[in-house]
């Protein structure tokens, strides 16, 4: 099963503490993290999923595999931007939101457009929603990074039937 | 100058109504429109652009430019599917949202995130903002098309000084 | 119609002639230009379509309109890279090559690959073939700028019914 | 190491053993093999690293990770198409061209032009050069899996210095 945990690159202390955390019970599952391959919560996520010998993807948005933070055990170079974004959501069979700015905002709600689950850890308040869609459901908020990860997990199952 | 337009391609009457206005309006100022080249808002704001002479730009998911609404001049065919949504509003000087589901939430945050102006009309509430970002501004709520169009031509006029 | 027109941004005098005479017979036949939008004969070509009153598209490869060549009318700002070559040949119903290095060459077989039609003015020899694919036609040969854009014409035609 | 092994997916069957033979070779050095993730040469090099217990990435053009080949282990989801070309073969820090048709040769281009060092097997005759650019050079022909496995490890150790 592969993961993907999104969050800002110039992260709060809180939000790094919860995303290192989030990789090592990632990691303890024997779950793949992929993430945008950058500093913040994505170097968080894959330095706690390596302290617990878990596999990192990082989507890079450049063109050098030594964009990557030092946790990356497979730099993905895209050389597209931030259009990279769609990938690391698309490739998770779920999403795991860690605080995060307009960049991580983006792509929630692309996960959510494409009926990707969205688990959030002080994340983006999107249980209201805008105007246009009545239909899909918005995130999941999940209250420590244990429980996010639980909540990642079932919702991925559920997906994958 | 090009507005981006963004908004749901099944949309309810209301948001048909205010695009078209939309589309009117910046084609009576001579102002190109580019949108997503599909249905709904974006049928619906190309229609108000031609209806006043305007010039309309679609860029389109798929591999056809039949697959545009037939009030678009330039059909953009980019095969990327919704990774698309980055040229949308990275082409505009300053993009309006015209209601919108999560597919149009992802374009706003995509361009929040890259500092491209954002006028709201009807569209998601995010004046209230996420945690890990404190500086960038959000939307510019509008009330009428017409104040949307001029909210727009000034914050676009700002940027490019 | 739109004709896409590619080639290498830093491209021989001869080639820059055959471009800019490939713009202006496309202008003076109401088609629309796409290409790159940068220099060489991407800017030759979109000079010699202005130079007869047509109308001209620039995909670009960064995040500024500014990195079009001043003959551009419409920038597309795609962030993506060369990824955008790929949206350059699928706009164009038909593509006209002028001389060209590697990208061109990337361009050209992409183009090939989705059976878009390619005519080819002093460009790679893709009459000989690789081993794998029997059945694709490869570029036509076109020996002057009005050859070519006569050829391209026909090629989109045929092509659209 | 990660090296990209590019080719048709509707391949021949000398070029499926060529390919599954190179994937052999390069887990029997715990090199990571990326490719396309496809059927023909994209699933026979995935098959032969797997033989011998190697990594395999598939960047897949679509929405699903089942669209990949049942011997990648790493299923990367684009939903770009055949944009994702240009991810695979910048992910390598070589690449092996096996057989192929225009496709193959679009990814070729592509990497040449980025300056990726290209490593043929019965691939595209890329010796020849086109006119726009002395300066970069083509495939480095290889005789045997074994020999392109060398030399594409060569040249990624060269370019990483």
């Amino acid at each position: 099963m592969i993961i993907a945990v999104i969050g800002n690159s110039t992260a709060k202390p809180e939000h790094i503490k919860l995303a290192e955390e989030v990789g090592r019970e990632l990691a303890k599952r024997s779950i793949i993290v992929v993430c945008g391959g950058l500093s913040g919560v994505m170097e968080a996520v894959c330095r706690g999923a390596k302290s617990e010998g878990g596999m990192t993807i990082g989507i890079l948005p450049g063109h050098s595999p030594e964009d990557a933070n030092s946790f990356v055990d497979i730099p993905i170079v895209t050389t597209m931007g931030y259009s990279r974004n769609v990938i690391v959501v698309n490739t998770g069979e779920a999403v795991i939101s860690v605080g995060g700015a307009f960049g991580t905002l983006s792509e929630i709600a692309h996960a959510l457009s494409e009926e990707i689950p969205v688990i959030g850890l002080k994340t983006w308040p999107l249980t209201v929603r805008g105007d246009g869609d009545p239909i899909h459901p918005g995130i999941v908020e999940a209250e420590t990074a244990l429980d996010a990860v639980e909540k990642a997990i079932l919702a991925a199952q559920r997906r994958s039937k």
